[in-house]
Protein backbone atom coordinates (compact mmCIF):
# COMPACT_ATOMS: atom_id res chain seq x y z
CA UNK A 1 0.00 0.00 0.00
CA UNK A 2 1.38 3.05 -0.42
CA UNK A 3 1.71 5.78 2.07
CA UNK A 4 -1.23 5.45 4.83
CA UNK A 5 -0.58 9.36 5.60
CA UNK A 6 -1.35 10.72 1.82
CA UNK A 7 -5.09 9.60 2.82
CA UNK A 8 -5.04 11.18 6.50
CA UNK A 9 -3.28 14.23 4.66
CA UNK A 10 -5.78 14.23 2.01
CA UNK A 11 -9.22 14.44 4.32
CA UNK A 12 -10.31 17.68 5.12
CA UNK A 13 -13.81 19.04 6.42
CA UNK A 14 -15.35 19.73 3.55
CA UNK A 15 -17.87 22.41 3.74
CA UNK A 16 -20.08 22.39 0.06
CA UNK A 17 -20.60 19.12 -1.80
CA UNK A 18 -22.24 18.24 -4.79
CA UNK A 19 -26.12 17.37 -3.65
CA UNK A 20 -26.79 16.03 -6.70
CA UNK A 21 -24.57 13.12 -7.28
CA UNK A 22 -25.31 10.56 -5.31
CA UNK A 23 -23.47 7.82 -3.37
CA UNK A 24 -23.92 4.51 -4.90
CA UNK A 25 -25.02 1.68 -2.27
CA UNK A 26 -21.54 0.14 -2.48
CA UNK A 27 -19.92 3.57 -1.13
CA UNK A 28 -22.27 3.33 1.46
CA UNK A 29 -21.44 -0.07 2.37
CA UNK A 30 -18.05 -0.27 2.39
CA UNK A 31 -17.87 3.68 4.12
CA UNK A 32 -19.93 1.59 6.89
CA UNK A 33 -17.94 -1.25 6.63
CA UNK A 34 -14.89 0.45 7.39
CA UNK A 35 -16.86 1.81 11.11
CA UNK A 36 -17.87 -1.68 11.45
CA UNK A 37 -13.65 -2.79 12.06
CA UNK A 38 -13.32 -0.17 14.50
CA UNK A 39 -11.75 -0.91 17.71
CA UNK A 40 -14.00 -0.22 20.90
CA UNK A 41 -13.06 -0.52 24.37
CA UNK A 42 -13.92 -3.76 26.32
CA UNK A 43 -14.96 -4.64 22.58
CA UNK A 44 -18.43 -3.30 23.04
CA UNK A 45 -19.02 -1.50 19.56
CA UNK A 46 -21.11 1.29 21.16
CA UNK A 47 -22.57 2.62 18.22
CA UNK A 48 -25.13 1.95 15.23
CA UNK A 49 -24.87 3.66 11.64
CA UNK A 50 -27.51 5.19 9.82
CA UNK A 51 -27.33 5.92 5.72
CA UNK A 52 -29.12 8.59 4.96
CA UNK A 53 -29.78 9.00 1.08
CA UNK A 54 -33.09 9.89 0.37
CA UNK A 55 -34.16 13.76 0.33
CA UNK A 56 -36.93 14.49 2.28
CA UNK A 57 -35.29 12.92 5.13
CA UNK A 58 -31.67 14.46 4.40
CA UNK A 59 -33.46 17.96 4.71
CA UNK A 60 -34.19 17.05 8.23
CA UNK A 61 -31.04 16.10 9.15
CA UNK A 62 -29.63 19.41 7.66
CA UNK A 63 -32.54 21.39 9.62
CA UNK A 64 -31.24 19.28 13.17
CA UNK A 65 -27.74 20.46 12.18
CA UNK A 66 -28.86 24.46 11.75
CA UNK A 67 -28.94 24.32 7.85
CA UNK A 68 -25.01 24.92 7.86
CA UNK A 69 -23.57 24.29 4.32
CA UNK A 70 -21.94 20.66 4.84
CA UNK A 71 -25.45 19.60 5.57
CA UNK A 72 -27.26 21.43 2.98
CA UNK A 73 -25.19 20.41 0.67
CA UNK A 74 -24.68 17.19 1.42
CA UNK A 75 -25.50 13.95 -1.09
CA UNK A 76 -25.23 11.26 1.98
CA UNK A 77 -25.35 11.19 5.45
CA UNK A 78 -23.65 8.80 7.88
CA UNK A 79 -25.24 9.30 11.82
CA UNK A 80 -23.39 7.61 14.19
CA UNK A 81 -25.90 7.06 17.17
CA UNK A 82 -24.37 5.91 20.40
CA UNK A 83 -26.05 3.11 22.38
CA UNK A 84 -26.28 4.61 25.72
CA UNK A 85 -28.92 2.88 27.38
CA UNK A 86 -27.48 -0.73 25.95
CA UNK A 87 -24.54 -0.29 27.96
CA UNK A 88 -26.10 -0.75 31.27
CA UNK A 89 -23.42 -3.22 32.93
CA UNK A 90 -26.50 -5.66 33.44
CA UNK A 91 -27.92 -5.71 30.11
CA UNK A 92 -27.68 -8.36 27.76
CA UNK A 93 -26.00 -6.31 25.23
CA UNK A 94 -22.84 -5.60 27.69
CA UNK A 95 -23.10 -9.25 28.57
CA UNK A 96 -23.16 -10.84 24.79
CA UNK A 97 -20.86 -8.33 23.85
CA UNK A 98 -17.89 -9.49 27.13
CA UNK A 99 -18.97 -13.19 26.05
CA UNK A 100 -17.45 -12.61 22.75
CA UNK A 101 -14.65 -10.57 24.21
CA UNK A 102 -13.35 -13.35 26.44
CA UNK A 103 -13.17 -15.71 23.74
CA UNK A 104 -14.32 -18.45 25.93
CA UNK A 105 -12.36 -17.31 28.81
CA UNK A 106 -13.65 -15.97 31.83
CA UNK A 107 -15.89 -12.86 31.38
CA UNK A 108 -15.58 -11.94 35.12
CA UNK A 109 -12.42 -9.59 35.27
CA UNK A 110 -14.14 -7.79 32.13
CA UNK A 111 -17.51 -6.94 34.19
CA UNK A 112 -15.36 -5.87 36.91
CA UNK A 113 -13.64 -3.39 34.96
CA UNK A 114 -16.33 -2.26 33.10
CA UNK A 115 -18.26 -1.59 36.29
CA UNK A 116 -15.39 0.09 37.61
CA UNK A 117 -15.53 2.28 34.45
CA UNK A 118 -19.44 2.80 35.04
CA UNK A 119 -18.96 4.42 38.60
CA UNK A 120 -16.28 6.85 37.19
CA UNK A 121 -17.64 8.01 34.07
CA UNK A 122 -20.55 9.96 32.94
CA UNK A 123 -21.82 6.59 30.07
CA UNK A 124 -23.66 9.23 27.28
CA UNK A 125 -20.04 11.30 26.72
CA UNK A 126 -17.97 8.13 26.99
CA UNK A 127 -20.22 6.48 24.50
CA UNK A 128 -20.22 8.99 21.98
CA UNK A 129 -16.09 9.36 22.35
CA UNK A 130 -16.22 5.61 21.68
CA UNK A 131 -18.10 6.68 18.24
CA UNK A 132 -15.24 8.46 17.04
CA UNK A 133 -13.55 5.27 16.48
CA UNK A 134 -15.60 4.53 13.90
CA UNK A 135 -15.48 7.82 12.47
CA UNK A 136 -12.18 8.53 12.35
CA UNK A 137 -11.87 5.13 9.88
CA UNK A 138 -15.23 6.36 7.84
CA UNK A 139 -13.27 9.33 7.18
CA UNK A 140 -10.19 8.02 5.87
CA UNK A 141 -12.30 5.40 4.25
CA UNK A 142 -14.30 8.44 2.39
CA UNK A 143 -11.16 10.16 1.35
CA UNK A 144 -9.71 6.71 -0.26
CA UNK A 145 -12.85 6.66 -2.63
CA UNK A 146 -12.42 10.09 -3.46
CA UNK A 147 -15.29 11.20 -1.96
CA UNK A 148 -15.26 14.66 0.48
CA UNK A 149 -16.42 14.21 4.43
CA UNK A 150 -17.48 16.63 7.73
CA UNK A 151 -17.91 15.64 11.07
CA UNK A 152 -20.70 17.50 12.05
CA UNK A 153 -20.83 17.60 15.97
CA UNK A 154 -23.17 20.88 16.30
CA UNK A 155 -26.67 19.62 15.71
CA UNK A 156 -29.79 20.10 18.11
CA UNK A 157 -29.63 16.19 19.87
CA UNK A 158 -33.49 15.97 20.28
CA UNK A 159 -34.60 17.22 16.45
CA UNK A 160 -32.04 14.80 15.33
CA UNK A 161 -33.28 11.79 17.76
CA UNK A 162 -36.94 12.41 16.52
CA UNK A 163 -36.39 12.69 12.77
CA UNK A 164 -34.47 9.17 12.76
CA UNK A 165 -36.87 7.27 15.04
CA UNK A 166 -34.34 6.71 17.64
CA UNK A 167 -35.13 4.63 20.57
CA UNK A 168 -34.95 6.23 23.85
CA UNK A 169 -31.20 5.64 24.78
CA UNK A 170 -30.26 5.97 21.78
CA UNK A 171 -28.34 9.19 21.40
CA UNK A 172 -26.69 11.23 17.98
CA UNK A 173 -22.58 11.07 18.38
CA UNK A 174 -22.09 12.65 15.08
CA UNK A 175 -23.19 13.31 11.66
CA UNK A 176 -20.86 12.59 8.64
CA UNK A 177 -21.80 14.39 5.65
CA UNK A 178 -20.50 13.34 2.53
CA UNK A 179 -20.68 13.75 -1.41
CA UNK A 180 -18.36 14.91 -4.23
CA UNK A 181 -16.61 18.02 -2.77
CA UNK A 182 -17.17 20.99 -4.80
CA UNK A 183 -14.57 23.17 -3.50
CA UNK A 184 -10.85 23.08 -2.80
CA UNK A 185 -9.19 22.01 -0.28
CA UNK A 186 -8.40 24.57 2.07
CA UNK A 187 -4.79 25.21 3.42
CA UNK A 188 -4.14 23.26 6.36
CA UNK A 189 -4.46 24.28 10.20
CA UNK A 190 -2.56 22.03 13.01
CA UNK A 191 -0.28 22.58 15.59
CA UNK A 192 3.15 21.93 14.82
CA UNK A 193 4.36 18.84 15.70
CA UNK A 194 7.20 20.32 17.90
CA UNK B 1 -3.95 2.98 -2.87
CA UNK B 2 -4.89 -0.53 -2.57
CA UNK B 3 -8.09 -1.17 -0.72
CA UNK B 4 -7.74 1.22 2.49
CA UNK B 5 -9.87 -1.57 4.07
CA UNK B 6 -6.59 -4.09 4.22
CA UNK B 7 -5.10 -1.92 6.86
CA UNK B 8 -8.64 -1.36 8.20
CA UNK B 9 -8.97 -5.15 7.85
CA UNK B 10 -5.46 -6.14 9.59
CA UNK B 11 -5.70 -4.03 12.33
CA UNK B 12 -6.54 -6.05 15.54
CA UNK B 13 -5.49 -5.84 19.67
CA UNK B 14 -2.36 -7.05 19.83
CA UNK B 15 -1.73 -8.69 23.07
CA UNK B 16 2.07 -9.55 23.12
CA UNK B 17 4.69 -7.95 21.46
CA UNK B 18 8.20 -8.78 20.82
CA UNK B 19 9.95 -6.13 23.35
CA UNK B 20 13.35 -5.91 22.15
CA UNK B 21 12.35 -4.70 18.93
CA UNK B 22 12.47 -1.38 19.29
CA UNK B 23 10.93 1.36 16.79
CA UNK B 24 13.13 3.63 15.06
CA UNK B 25 12.57 7.71 15.17
CA UNK B 26 11.25 7.86 12.14
CA UNK B 27 8.39 5.24 12.52
CA UNK B 28 7.59 7.19 15.89
CA UNK B 29 7.04 10.94 13.91
CA UNK B 30 5.04 8.88 11.48
CA UNK B 31 3.13 7.79 14.01
CA UNK B 32 2.27 11.30 16.13
CA UNK B 33 2.46 13.14 12.39
CA UNK B 34 -1.10 10.60 11.76
CA UNK B 35 -2.41 11.62 15.36
CA UNK B 36 -1.50 15.14 14.44
CA UNK B 37 -3.82 15.27 11.37
CA UNK B 38 -6.95 14.37 12.50
CA UNK B 39 -10.02 16.21 12.69
CA UNK B 40 -11.43 17.48 15.90
CA UNK B 41 -14.47 19.28 17.16
CA UNK B 42 -13.94 23.03 16.47
CA UNK B 43 -10.25 22.27 15.43
CA UNK B 44 -8.86 22.46 19.02
CA UNK B 45 -6.65 19.53 18.61
CA UNK B 46 -7.33 18.78 22.58
CA UNK B 47 -4.60 16.41 22.85
CA UNK B 48 -0.41 16.50 23.59
CA UNK B 49 1.64 12.46 22.27
CA UNK B 50 3.89 11.34 24.36
CA UNK B 51 6.39 8.72 23.10
CA UNK B 52 8.08 6.68 25.40
CA UNK B 53 11.07 3.96 24.39
CA UNK B 54 13.34 3.92 27.25
CA UNK B 55 13.13 0.89 29.27
CA UNK B 56 12.38 2.45 33.04
CA UNK B 57 9.49 4.60 32.02
CA UNK B 58 8.53 1.73 29.99
CA UNK B 59 8.38 -0.24 32.64
CA UNK B 60 5.89 2.77 34.86
CA UNK B 61 3.54 2.92 32.26
CA UNK B 62 3.55 -0.66 32.02
CA UNK B 63 2.85 -0.90 35.40
CA UNK B 64 0.19 2.17 35.53
CA UNK B 65 -1.74 -0.16 33.12
CA UNK B 66 -1.78 -2.79 35.32
CA UNK B 67 1.01 -5.10 34.00
CA UNK B 68 -1.21 -6.10 31.27
CA UNK B 69 0.36 -8.18 28.63
CA UNK B 70 0.22 -5.74 26.09
CA UNK B 71 1.91 -3.30 27.68
CA UNK B 72 4.50 -5.18 29.80
CA UNK B 73 5.52 -6.35 26.38
CA UNK B 74 5.39 -3.04 24.05
CA UNK B 75 8.30 -1.83 22.52
CA UNK B 76 7.13 1.63 22.88
CA UNK B 77 4.05 3.69 23.90
CA UNK B 78 2.45 6.64 22.97
CA UNK B 79 0.59 7.94 25.55
CA UNK B 80 -2.31 10.49 24.40
CA UNK B 81 -3.50 13.28 26.99
CA UNK B 82 -6.22 15.08 26.57
CA UNK B 83 -5.87 19.08 27.50
CA UNK B 84 -8.57 19.26 29.38
CA UNK B 85 -7.76 22.64 31.56
CA UNK B 86 -6.50 24.37 28.27
CA UNK B 87 -10.41 23.94 27.06
CA UNK B 88 -11.36 26.30 29.31
CA UNK B 89 -13.32 28.44 26.95
CA UNK B 90 -11.80 31.68 28.08
CA UNK B 91 -8.73 30.24 27.91
CA UNK B 92 -5.62 31.62 25.50
CA UNK B 93 -5.23 28.13 24.21
CA UNK B 94 -8.69 28.12 22.85
CA UNK B 95 -8.67 31.45 21.57
CA UNK B 96 -5.93 31.13 19.79
CA UNK B 97 -7.55 27.80 17.99
CA UNK B 98 -10.90 29.66 17.37
CA UNK B 99 -8.40 32.36 15.32
CA UNK B 100 -6.90 29.71 13.39
CA UNK B 101 -9.86 27.67 12.86
CA UNK B 102 -11.93 31.11 11.57
CA UNK B 103 -9.12 31.67 8.92
CA UNK B 104 -9.87 35.46 9.28
CA UNK B 105 -13.49 35.33 9.26
CA UNK B 106 -15.62 35.73 12.66
CA UNK B 107 -14.89 34.24 15.87
CA UNK B 108 -17.80 34.94 17.71
CA UNK B 109 -20.23 32.37 16.27
CA UNK B 110 -17.73 29.39 16.72
CA UNK B 111 -17.14 30.44 20.52
CA UNK B 112 -20.76 30.85 20.83
CA UNK B 113 -21.25 27.18 19.86
CA UNK B 114 -18.59 26.31 22.19
CA UNK B 115 -19.67 28.09 25.04
CA UNK B 116 -23.16 26.13 24.51
CA UNK B 117 -20.95 22.99 24.26
CA UNK B 118 -19.28 23.45 27.81
CA UNK B 119 -22.53 24.58 29.37
CA UNK B 120 -23.85 20.88 28.71
CA UNK B 121 -20.98 18.29 28.50
CA UNK B 122 -18.38 16.97 30.92
CA UNK B 123 -15.26 18.39 28.98
CA UNK B 124 -12.87 15.86 30.47
CA UNK B 125 -14.91 13.26 29.29
CA UNK B 126 -15.27 15.19 25.88
CA UNK B 127 -11.84 15.85 25.09
CA UNK B 128 -11.05 11.99 26.05
CA UNK B 129 -13.52 11.38 23.26
CA UNK B 130 -11.73 14.02 20.60
CA UNK B 131 -8.48 11.98 21.08
CA UNK B 132 -10.05 8.95 19.70
CA UNK B 133 -10.35 10.71 16.38
CA UNK B 134 -6.44 11.12 16.52
CA UNK B 135 -6.07 6.87 18.29
CA UNK B 136 -7.81 5.73 15.20
CA UNK B 137 -5.42 7.45 12.51
CA UNK B 138 -2.32 6.16 14.91
CA UNK B 139 -3.63 2.67 15.10
CA UNK B 140 -4.19 2.33 11.13
CA UNK B 141 -0.67 4.07 10.91
CA UNK B 142 0.81 1.63 13.17
CA UNK B 143 -1.12 -1.51 10.53
CA UNK B 144 0.39 0.10 7.72
CA UNK B 145 3.70 0.03 8.86
CA UNK B 146 3.62 -3.32 9.60
CA UNK B 147 3.56 -2.71 13.93
CA UNK B 148 0.93 -4.48 16.12
CA UNK B 149 -0.55 -2.16 18.36
CA UNK B 150 -2.99 -2.30 21.28
CA UNK B 151 -5.31 1.01 22.10
CA UNK B 152 -5.23 0.57 26.25
CA UNK B 153 -8.20 1.97 28.02
CA UNK B 154 -7.68 0.73 31.19
CA UNK B 155 -5.29 1.93 33.56
CA UNK B 156 -4.34 4.66 37.15
CA UNK B 157 -4.75 7.49 35.75
CA UNK B 158 -2.73 8.69 38.58
CA UNK B 159 -0.28 6.74 38.62
CA UNK B 160 0.19 7.50 34.58
CA UNK B 161 0.01 11.37 35.19
CA UNK B 162 2.69 10.70 38.06
CA UNK B 163 4.75 8.96 35.99
CA UNK B 164 4.99 11.10 32.97
CA UNK B 165 5.08 14.36 34.95
CA UNK B 166 1.99 15.62 33.13
CA UNK B 167 0.60 19.19 34.50
CA UNK B 168 -2.80 19.83 36.44
CA UNK B 169 -5.85 19.67 33.80
CA UNK B 170 -3.61 17.20 31.61
CA UNK B 171 -5.40 13.95 31.34
CA UNK B 172 -4.29 10.45 30.07
CA UNK B 173 -6.90 9.78 27.68
CA UNK B 174 -5.36 6.52 25.76
CA UNK B 175 -2.32 4.55 26.00
CA UNK B 176 -1.11 2.62 22.76
CA UNK B 177 1.10 -0.02 23.16
CA UNK B 178 3.89 -1.01 19.78
CA UNK B 179 5.95 -2.99 18.68
CA UNK B 180 6.53 -5.73 16.24
CA UNK B 181 3.36 -8.16 17.28
CA UNK B 182 4.65 -11.88 18.60
CA UNK B 183 1.23 -13.83 17.88
CA UNK B 184 -1.33 -14.04 14.95
CA UNK B 185 -4.36 -11.73 14.70
CA UNK B 186 -7.36 -13.62 16.60
CA UNK B 187 -10.26 -14.58 14.56
CA UNK B 188 -12.44 -10.99 14.91
CA UNK B 189 -15.37 -10.59 16.59
CA UNK B 190 -17.87 -7.84 15.38
CA UNK B 191 -21.56 -7.43 15.44
CA UNK B 192 -22.75 -8.13 11.99
CA UNK B 193 -23.36 -5.23 9.20
CA UNK B 194 -26.83 -6.26 9.74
Amino acid sequence: MPQLLDAIQQRFACRAFHPDRPLTATQLALLCEAGRLAPSAFGLEPWRFIPVTDAAPRARIAGACFDQPAATSAAAFIVIVALVAALDPDSDYVRARFEAEARGGEVAPIDAAYRALCRDTPLAAWAQGQCHFAAAQMLLQATHMGLGSCPIGGFDAAALAQSLSLAPGEVPALVIALGQCAEPAPARIRKPLE
